[in-house]
């Protein structure tokens, strides 16, 4: 008591908040940027596909003469547009069973919040999108991770190597298909197995679904596919990367288990409402079909063998070619990842480039995994990412003599 | 193991949370209008002021071929333009104090992550904003309530009875003025007061201060006027209530303690970013000065004047007259608020019509305490609030018959 010159302490979470992997090493490409050096971002999931011109032309037809608060669940034409896209996927979904995120971001946070009290836990496969481990140190959540290595194209190990990681204070198993950060799209088989292990110890499933158009060999599986488990099934979705849309902030919960519904209405009442001028102009954007993705999958895959390619021509680095997302993983010839990473942002650079790539150590939970592999996001056009993988490489080739 | 018929089981948080005393009576309202009655709504914060054309013109010229995430912390230009509207309070507010938030309901729930652990305590004056609770629930933290009343327009007690809660686990002290639901400005003193004392113990003060500009009579004492407690205030603020844009989810925290902007960006950083068109349409508002704010609070003062001479014809009604926000809290002549309320949507109108109100337990945490309140929201304009507010009249009279 009364001492009043000292500083009030911070929570113990937020002290263990980790640093975002795609954004920590952001000050050396700044610093980088200062001297004049070009910073190729290969670092984050910020493509450049341009946003579709109906999403611009809502935010020109705004209607009425007040922005007010949506319903808490979403705006209803919204919620009917999203429930017509899912039908549109083959799945069974009415307008009662989703709840309108502010960006898959919230849609983590409240299925964490959902099925985990303080302290229990949600099983994931490593390497995962980063900002779960984010989430649930904001949620008081343990996420236990299963590893998964490139050797195994990041496929899920044996059904009893996942089982041995269920404790009795297991909630759930995430899984996000096709991969963030590794491109991989898991089997039917393989969701099936999910499946089993969720209806045999009695879990949730949160499957993230963000990438489901972003297929380019065999098809997507999710979690709805499977019959039997829509007790237990929450899929987390977002339009952020469907449509190139990143900054507009709309996710979706989607899930036919009623108590689950309700207990994210009460999360989303605290908040009151997502984005309202978003929402309205993301409902122009579900109306586009096949023809768009088709497109933007032909985009993706062609930067996904750019990629592929340019790494395949270095010795010592192993990778492999994913079928899906826009993220390829990659084991590099170096010690450490991080330490290569700020090399090129610091030390190197061609004609006036660098490339900006994430550390892979963070996309993992278990300490000391990772730390020779790099995550790459193929954001950018096919001529500028070949000139990027190409400043790559030189770096890597100029790193590895040092 | 192996029960696979049973429902996986909620978390004790989703079981925890409250349900909105604002909207827990809409499906009653619902059913109303099904019957073709007309619902005044003076239970939801939602006022009818136009949202100023700046924000329109901003949305039809939104920049760039591709919405894209913003930095974790806000737009850069936004956040220039709210420090700015900071420094025209007269706030030493600079570009690295601001982060910005995704409604002023995720600076409130960083702002309380931020500064306690789970179990840990925050003290707060009851009634208060009823999300709150919400958020509590959700970040695992315990509100301590203080009770403030209606015979003391709901200013703070004494010193004493404040510090009197104060137990080992207090993190901070939370404060709302002008207040939201009591619409009460505390005095340049009671601020004070919560300063030392937070001083005193080595607490934060979190300052909830969205209502800033709405003062009727004497003058906003926000946190920052404050000296010497430069470590420990936190301000959330919103532009919802401030340009009439609730759906428009942009807030923001301020402070100049580093270490706590540094916890508010890596829980900005999970999320990634606030909404990328609504941040920029937000920067168009802040430009909005003095003139503005002096139209919309004459407007809300007439608001006020109506809802309390109504409220005053009626013997056995207890309500101060507020000098700010546009809310009141009004005790009735009834045992159970909530079936009051109930009673206006469910048994009765006048010429078709009906008025809403919220609940008062639902804004106090202490049981058994606010059941006989009610909190009025002045967002109709004075025609319609003279309707709506000889409805409710008529309707409390009759219900006091029955």
């Amino acid at each position: 008591m009364g001492k009043t010159t000292s500083k009030p302490k911070l929570s113990s979470r937020a002290a263990g908040m980790p640093a975002s992997p795609i954004r920590r090493l952001i000050p050396y490409a700044l610093e980088a940027k200062k001297r004049g050096i070009e910073v190729y971002h290969l670092n984050i999931g910020q493509p450049d596909i341009p946003t579709p011109e109906s999403f611009f032309d809502a935010l020109r037809n705004f209607p009425g003469k007040t922005v007010e608060y949506q319903l808490s669940q979403g705006n209803p034409d919204y919620i009917k547009a999203l429930s017509e896209y899912y039908r549109r996927c083959g799945y069974d979904v009415s307008e009662e069973d989703v709840l309108v995120t502010t960006g898959g971001s919230e849609a983590i946070i409240f299925a964490m919040q959902a099925v985990a009290s303080q302290d229990e836990e949600i099983i994931v496969f490593e390497p995962f999108y980063t900002n779960y481990a984010g989430y649930a140190v904001m949620s008081g959540v343990k996420l236990v991770p299963v590893t998964t290595s490139v050797e195994t194209g990041y496929h899920l190990p044996p059904r009893e190597e996942i089982e041995s990681k269920i404790t009795p204070k297991t909630r759930a198993i995430l899984i996000c298909t096709p991969n963030n950060p590794t491109g991989t799209v898991l089997t039917r088989e393989e969701v099936q197995t999910i499946a089993d292990i969720a209806a045999g110890h009695n879990l949730f499933i949160i499957s993230d679904e963000v990438y489901r158009e972003f297929v380019f060999e065999g098809r997507h599986t999710g979690v709805f596919d499977i019959a039997g488990i829509s007790e237990r099934a929450i899929v987390m979705d977002s339009i952020s990367k469907r449509y190139s849309v990143c900054g507009a902030r709309i996710g979706c919960l989607v899930c036919k288990n009623r108590d689950v519904i309700s207990a994210f209405l009460k999360f989303g009442q605290a908040r009151l409402s997502s984005p309202s001028v978003e929402q309205f102009a993301a409902a122009a954007l579900t109306r586009l079909g096949e023809d768009y993705f088709e497109g933007v999958r032909r985009e993706y895959r062609i930067r996904r063998d750019v990629v592929i390619d340019a790494l395949n021509r270095v010795d010592g680095v192993v990778c492999h070619r994913p079928h899906g997302a826009f993220y390829v993983m990659a084991r590099l010839p170096v010690d450490s990842a991080e330490d290569f990473a700020k090399f090129m942002l610091n030390d190197f650079s061609v004609d006036g480039h660098t490339t900006m790539v994430a550390p892979g150590d963070g996309f993992y939970a278990t300490r000391g995994v990772g730390g020779d592999e790099i995550r790459i996001a193929c954001v950018l056009r096919e001529t500028d990412l070949k000139k990027a993988m190409d400043v790559l490489i030189k770096g890597l080739r100029q790193y590895r003599k040092i």
